[in-house]
This record gives structure tokens, sequence and C-alpha cells, in this order.
């Protein structure tokens, strides 16, 4: 059963879907249609892919790849591969399950998130999965099963011990929904600087305009091979780097992929997503980061105490310390908003700079006050103090442009030598007075219209921030993109009234 | 905004999916990157499409568009083809709402299914609309909506008074779930005979081994167009086509593309799916056929009740007239099971063999008699006699081969022409007795894993059916397949206790 085929490289790429190019002769030995799964194997790495049938493109015997297939993923040109007709799967029995109501058990859990992460489902049925989120949703023994099977769906790293010989291993994390991601590249910094263990894993944009990866990712890689991130960690202490090429927690990569479009997530899925990243990472101690208020992801207090709780209960039950910190927002973290403007913002802070957020720079350091008193780094009440410090004296900038070497930047790049797109937009107060919120989701819009977190260099600048006064007729933001198209579906979406409160 | 492009066809085809292969340099002009949907334009026909980067498949300027865009619904070669990004989509907002529980207005679904029909919606987006019918479900003026939307979503045609001066135009639906799809054919042959205006349209498997569209195509062309449409219907009172091509309700068609892997399909879906479809044809008589029983979709006494009713209520609000039939399942409707082995089925009762299968007869014969006395064709208590009559004197036969002869079938074939799947394997009796039961999901399961409904000669036929006696060792069925590897997949899975109940 099943054809062995030479394999081929197309001159396509295939973004996130998995395709391969088959002649219609081998289609029809195994009796295969257009649109078709199939199974294709090569060496100890198996996945799902789709047919395409081709009478010319390759030949009988042959198979054509895409570029990612051949380049990243999987095999070499020319090898022998493995196709063969798919076999029925337990994953979509259970989701099935699900989806009528049923409760699900660990085995069956498992199977789903070992089957998401290596591909053996396709993007709809994963979609069908993700629905069992908002409804029936999960008992808690179904979310903690989950919890784990998605930790073990890939890659599990462990840094404990890798430097100084501590076992402890610590992170930070956000559950979004804000606009502004300057906080991490900084804490971390000033983390690692006092010879905390934190490899930071970071991920891509869903609702908001940049991820923490995507605005990494402007000074520096962040997609790095595990032999990559022990290297760095054992040298600097730290990494900041994206999870998805770490192969950690894969199903999740994949659920993330198929939300993208309805740009909401379900607490259930925010919490097990967190944990199971960090229980693959094997973290001791952990800050999760509660951003709540009007147009966030937390926007009725219910909420915030529920995912709270939730979070200290799922942590507690996989062996992590956990603690969290609960700020209103107003507005976006920091002056910018897009991948390029937001890593400014963080490098800003670094720096010292006269023209730096200081309120960035205070939500920087209520978090690290948490961490280093909660490690034995500081004493009850000289965290805040100590981190100061760290700032002031250079050592976390010099910490982390020492994470970006190691990581493979070879430059490094001052804050105000950082690109931003050059067709602009200047939006200016219709009225006089002070700036008292401004609406991420309004922000949010605009940003995603102006091509974020795809286009590194789109997004707003904020000249004026919340608690600012501003005049009539005064330029409050400037809107950034690459295309002229792009900023004009960015003015386009521009509703001034719903998103600047000025009074 | 946006570019115009010259098309380009390109040797591969790309089944359900639509993709376009575009030159790296207008990519990112428009600010579009690898997997990104895109917005694509030919006159006044408008599409979602896919996006393929290379560097040297299509030149800059240039579009490469698949075999299937080119050859049938698209754009010819060498045209100016319009490529756009998209723009952001209500619809999405509205399946949001709907899967945070929230209650949807009339303009929300019809946007919806508007959009859905019209390919504006990606295959991930369509199934988390289609999870919100498992959960939360629908309420029943959102119900009526969805299918008000459903059946505007595509063409809507009209043939009252195409024949004969007479405004009734009667159809026949089954909510399907059983194996055997033969009843449809011989059904509205028998109709059409008797004058009834009868313009069938039927659908391709979801949860079985063959839809009455995928039996048909083995004797006939069943993919036809509007104009080709009415006039088969002028000529022979009747049509036998599948629906997908009409571009009738299109949105329904892309839902059940999304289910297919899940192969389930829930109440309200199948409910609104069948009103649409025959509200889009104007039918204004119709039989809906319920099969119920153990492994059925309607396995429970409840549902039965509760569909019959749905049913009845939904078909009234749209000013449709809805008779019900309801029929225990306790094996395969005839002696085969796959599309080849199904259409032969169909026509051993048109052409009166002796080796038919009766109990197909009878049901046909039932039903007919419901419609035959519902549309003044024949008195109370003589359906029945003029359906029989119409069987025994040839003239449903005859009309049968006037329809596929209007629909462009060359050739008449004979039940016994029709070629089967030439691997074969004969399953025996493992002990003597009498067959009470032939469960149709070990069936199905068996049927599927041959290859059908894609692999039209697959399937099974049952030597011995429902009341059968049998002796231990005689072969009671016969699996076929096109293929040795198909065929070893059919055994594999092959259950003979828990399908085949001997007593």
């Amino acid at each position: 059963m099943g054809l062995y085929l030479k394999s081929k490289k197309l001159d396509l790429e295939g973004g996130k879907d998995l395709f391969v190019v088959l002649n219609r002769d081998d289609a029809e030995k195994l009796g295969l249609q257009d649109g078709d799964m199939a199974f294709l194997g090569y060496r100890d790495v198996e996945m799902y892919v789709k047919i395409i049938i081709t009478d010319k493109k390759v030949r009988e015997g042959e198979i054509g790849l895409y570029e990612e297939l051949v380049d990243e993923r999987f095999a070499p040109v020319n090898s022998k591969v493995f196709l063969d007709i798919p076999k029925p799967s337990k994953s979509l029995e259970a989701i099935r399950k699900k989806m009528e109501g049923g409760k699900l058990n660990e085995e069956e859990l498992k199977s789903i998130m070992e089957d998401i992460g290596s591909r053996k489902l396709r993007e709809t049925e994963v979609a069908f999965f993700v629905s069992t989120f908002f409804n029936p949703g999960f008992e808690e023994d179904e979310i903690y099963w989950m919890t784990k099977g998605m930790a073990h769906s890939g890659e599990v790293l462990d840094f404990k011990n890798i430097k100084n010989n501590r076992d402890m291993v610590v992170d930070k994390h956000s559950i979004g929904g804000t606009a502004g991601k300057g906080i991490t590249p900084v804490l971390i910094s000033i983390l690692a600087a006092n010879d905390l263990v934190c490899p930071n894993t970071s991920t891509r944009a869903i609702t908001s305009p940049a991820g923490t990866s995507d605005i990494l990712e402007v000074v520096m890689p962040v997609a790095l091979n595990k032999e990559q991130v022990y290297e760095v960690v054992k040298k600097t202490g730290a990494c900041l780097i994206w999870g998805g090429s770490l192969y950690l927690a894969p199903a999740d990569d994949e659920i993330i992929n198929v939300e993208r479009s309805l740009r909401i997530q379900e607490f259930q899925k925010v919490l097990v997503s967190i944990v199971a990243k960090k229980l693959a990472m094997q973290v001791s101690h952990v800050l999760i980061d509660l951003p709540f208020g009007e147009n966030t992801k937390l926007d009725r207090p219910d909420d915030l105490e529920f995912l709270e709780r939730e979070f200290k209960e799922l942590f507690a039950k996989v062996g992590i310390k956990c603690f969290t910190i609960k700020r209103q927002i107003r507005g976006p973290e920091g002056n910018g908003v897009g991948p390029a403007l937001e890593i400014r913002e963080a490098i800003r802070v670094l720096e010292q700079t006269e023209n730096r957020s200081i309120s960035l720079e205070n939500t920087i350091l209520d978090m690290a006050e948490i961490l280093l008193e909660n490690t034995d780094k500081a004493k009850k009440g000289e965290g805040r103090r100590l981190a100061k410090k760290t700032l002031e004296s250079g050592l976390a900038l010099q910490k982390f442009w020492e994470i970006a070497t190691a990581q493979g930047q070879k430059k490094i790049i001052k804050s105000e030598e950082i690109e931003i797109g050059e067709f602009t937009h200047e939006i200016k107060s219709t009225k006089e007075g002070k700036i008292t919120n401004i609406n991420t989701r309004g922000i949010v819009d605009i940003a995603r219209a102006l091509g974020t977190p795809k286009i590194k260099k789109a997004g707003i600048y904020l000249n004026k921030g919340v608690d600012d006064k501003v005049s009539k007729d005064e330029t409050i933001a400037i809107l950034h993109s690459e295309t002229k198209e792009r900023l004009e579906q960015g003015i386009e979406v521009l509703d001034f009234d719903n998103t600047w409160t000025i009074s």
C-alpha cells in the first residue's frame, strides 16, 4: 500500500498550506482525487498534505514539493518520499463527540493535541475543535489534560541548572489584548541582567497589531532552533524568541493560525495555550500580566477575577509558581503601535532617552519588582529600586543587545535608526482638552488596516498620550504605511471620536 | 488601489481551493504575503482567493490561475483581471457574535449566506459558522432568515407553468443517512411519466457512500447550467441534476464541503439546507423522506417527531406544501451500496427485471402514492396502483432515459452493462440463520474505505438482504474496488459481527 515517489522542488510557496503535486497516473493508483488529503512520509517525519493533480508538471513516480517543504520542513530534492491515503482519525471522532456536547478523556485530548501539532488534521477540522472552546466549553479536568497534551505535542526544553547552578527558570507572559508590546524585551533584559534565567518565548499577533515576536523581529532573529536556544541561554541567561519555530507545543500554533481570522480567543483557550507553553519550557516562576478595562480582552471585572483564579489553579496543578499583575488600560503601552514603532519604544526605555515613554517604563518596573522580590534577588520593598538601577546603569541595554547578538543579530541598532513606513498621514485633534482615553480597539483597527503585523514598518505613532493636553488641530498621531493603498485603508477605518476621548 | 493583471493558465488543478500565483513584486505592491487572502475580480464575478508567491513562475503584471478558474468558473487566458487586498468582513463580525452566544438578525444572516455563497469567507471561517449550529444553535426566526438568505445566495429558478399550464412543481427529498440512493431516479420518473413537473436537484454524498448526484452521474451528465435545465424540464417535465452546478443556494454547497470531514450534520442545518434548495427551485409540493432507526441520522424517536414538526413549520412559513413519510430502516435500500451499484439497483426496478429489489420498489411505490394522490393525479386509494402501472408499462423507464437523454446522455445503458470495480472480496456468513438487520454505519464505513463516493465503481453488493435466510460460509456480500489498495482498506475496516445481525 502507498507509493514511494521521488521528490522534486516546485518554484512555488504555499504559505501555511501543505500541498504536493502528483502525476495523474500515480493519483489514480492510490484512488486519490484533486483536493484530497494524503499522508506524506520521509524518514521519521509524517504529515498530512493536500493533493494537486497534474498531467505534465511532474512525471509518474515523482512528487512535486513546495519550497518550504524542501527547504525547511521536510525532504531534500531527489529523496524517496512515501505517499499513502489517509487512515480514519480517532481525533476527528473525539472532536465530533465534543461538538455534540460530550466530555473528552485524557487519551482523546492527548490524541487531538498530537494530531493538530503534527498537522494530521485539516484547518477546517482544527476550526471545529476551536469552536468547542466557545461552546460547549471544557471542564476543569479536560483543561488540565489538554494543557498536558499540548505541552507534550512537541519539544519539552529544560533550562534548570543551565547557569549558576540555580533551578529557577523565570518568565513573564501577558494575556494580550492591549496595543504596544514594548514591555517584554525590557523586562527580560532587566531580569537577566540580575542573573535570573529567563528563556522567553513569544507569539506573533492574533488580535493585536503586533505580537512580541513581531516587534523583536525588527531588530533580531527570533526563529531559532532548540540547540541555538540552549546556546543563547547558556551564554546570556535569557532569550527573546518566537515559540513557533521551536516546535514547542506546536498544537497551539496551529490553533492560533486558525483563530487568526476570527480575531477572538476564548479564555479557556488563552489559559491552556499560555500554561502549555510555560510547561514545555519547564518554567518555575511566572508572572502573568492581566491588562483589563474597556476594549481589552478583560472588559468585565468578573472575567478578570475568574481568569486570575484559573491561572493560579492550573499553574499550581502543573507545579509552576504563578504571580499576577492586574492593571487598568487607558491607552496603548508606549507611544508606538506596529512592530517597528513598538520596538523603538522599548529600545528608547533601555537607552533611557529623553523621549522615552515614562508610563511604559513604570509598567515594566512594576513587573520587575514582583519577579525580583519573589526570586530572592531583592528584599521586599527593594525590587523596584534594583530594577530602576539596572536600567539607569545601562546594564539592561547591554543585556538586551547581548541576547540579540547571541541570537544572530549582526548590528546593534539605535532607537532612532529604526525604519518606519514612509507614507504618512497626520491625525489632528478635533477639539481642545485633555486626552482621557485612547480606545485600543480603534487603534487596532487602524493599525491592521495599515498592514500590521505583517508589514513591520506600518503603524501609528501617538504624539500625545493619555493625560496629555491638546489644542484644536494639533497633530496627536501619525499613521505610517509602506504603500499608498494600505495608508488609504488606514484612513478609511479611522474613527476619531470613537478612538480618542478628549474632555 | 488594487492591480490589473493578465491571466495565465497553470498546469495545476486546485480542487475546491482557489489559489492564484502572483509574482513577488506584485505581491509586495499590495502588501500581500504568502497564504494571504485577496480579492479577485473579472467582469461581474468576484471571489476571494489565496495567494501563492513565485519568483519565476509568473512575471510581474501576470497572474497564474489554476485550470478550473480558467476553464469553468472565471476568466479566459490573457484577460485583464483585478486583484486587491480584502476588505474587513461584516459576516465575520456576525459569526464572532454568534460564537459568543449572540442572536443574529435578518441582515446579518443574509450577509453571511451571501459571503459564503460567493466564497468571500475562508473555509475555516465557514467551519466556525457551521460549529454554531451545534452550539449555541439558532432560534426559530434566525432559521427562517437563514433559509431565505441561503435560498437567495444564488439563482432562483421558476418552473411554474413551464408545461401544461399548471402551477404545481413537485419534488421529493430525503434527509439521508441511509445507504442506497435508488429511490429518487425511479420516483421522479414515475411522477414525470404522470405529467407532474419535477425539477429534482440532488447533492453529492456527505455521510453516505453515495449521494443521488453521485449515482446518477454514472449514467448521465448531472452538472447542467440554468438554461439547459429549463430546456430539459420543458422537454421532459423533469430533471435529475446536481444542485451544486446550478449556483442554487451556493452557500449550502460551501457549507457541505466544510462539513464533509466531520461526517455529521446538525438537524437545523439539514432543515435549512433542504428548505432553501426547494425555495430556490420554487417547489410547490414536496415529500420529505424521514428514514429512522438505529444507526440512521434519526436514531431517537424524539428527533423524528421534532424534525417532522420543524419541516412542516418551516415549509409552511415559506409557502410550500410539505408531506412527510417516516420509515424504519433495517438495512440498505436495494442490494447495492456505492454509486455504480446503486444506480444499477434503480435501473433494475425501472426495467422490472427479475433480480430487482422488491423492498426498494415498495418504498418507491409508497412515496409515489402520497404525491400522486396529493396532486390530483390519482384519487385517494388509487395512487399506488397508478404508480405500479407506470412501472409495469415501461413508461417510467422510458421517462428516465428521456430525461437522461435531454440532459446530454448519448447512450442508453442496460442495468447489466453498468461497470463495477473488478477487485473483489467475498464476505461469507459466520453462521446459519436469518438476517434481521444490516447496520448502515458498518456498511458505510466499508464503502468509504473502498473509495466511495469518489470512486464510482467501488462499493458493496449484498447477495442477501434483510429477512433472507443464510447458511454458514455462504457468500452474503461482495466488496468491489478499483484498486488493490482500496480493497485492502475495505477489508481492514470490515466488522462482520457489528454489521450483520443473523439470528
